[in-house]
């Protein structure tokens, strides 16, 4: 229940290191799988999966709020890249 | 190139917590973003995005090798969920 | 070499998880040494450590910027606890 | 209460980044708190800081232990250093 005529979204957002940034946190955890005897691996990157659900009055505004958390705080687009979906829940 | 007839494989991997688990890592972020004054958000949750490359004989075998990544190392599977796509690259 | 007698400051800082909060990341964390069969683990918790640089005009200047840092996004302070130590440099 | 004469101990783990190594997440911070204008700050680099509880028959055991789950899974030694601290409780 939303006040105004707001309506709920969900929204899932990708965020990966650009192929040409290194990955410090991959390279840990490639480590770990090593020590686990996991030989076959070549590479591996951490990236984030956020799911998140806000309220606005239509999907280009809940859009638009995404992609203005994206650009400030959930990504940092000189070295990530992010996409996301938004739907009506 | 690879040895013995075995083939690169890439996957994608998606790990969430499980909805009845509590995201501390989520309300920090949301706590952030309240900061920067997004007012529409409810709730947000943060998963990770893996992106490994392996070498397996076949595409049967890069699979079980990525569960039992998953098992093991990449998600903790009492209290998350994962889900994979594996190919031939 | 900084403008207006501006000078520089490192600090240090620790965010942990309250003890009453659950830690889900601690808990995957544990899993994984399980699988690597370290059998005397009890509890594991993770917290962050941060070093930072910043300019500030004198060390109460600089404590001031961290202390908000922390507050706003560094941290949350309703689940996390935070300490931080500053010095010149 | 442990069993066999066993005794608890908490250790306290730092890890960070070596110098050498570029830190994607500390930038991503830094474009964060960018966006929450704090001007002044100049580097930023993310560790972890561990605390834990485990069982052992003394404090050199123990010890032995948590060296053993740096080297192998909590950190990457090529890459990260890490140091700790561990008491009895």
């Amino acid at each position: 229940m939303t006040s105004g005529g707001e309506k709920m979204f969900e929204a899932q957002i990708k965020v990966t290191l650009k192929k040409t940034v290194a990955d410090p946190q991959g390279l840990t955890v490639k480590h770990a799988l090593d020590s686990l005897n996991f030989s076959g691996l070549e590479d591996i990157r951490m990236g984030k999966f956020i799911t998140l659900q806000l309220k606005a009055k239509d999907e280009a505004e809940a859009k638009e709020q995404v992609e203005s958390m994206c650009q400030k705080l959930l990504a940092n687009p000189i070295i990530e890249d992010y996409s996301f979906e938004v739907k009506k829940i």
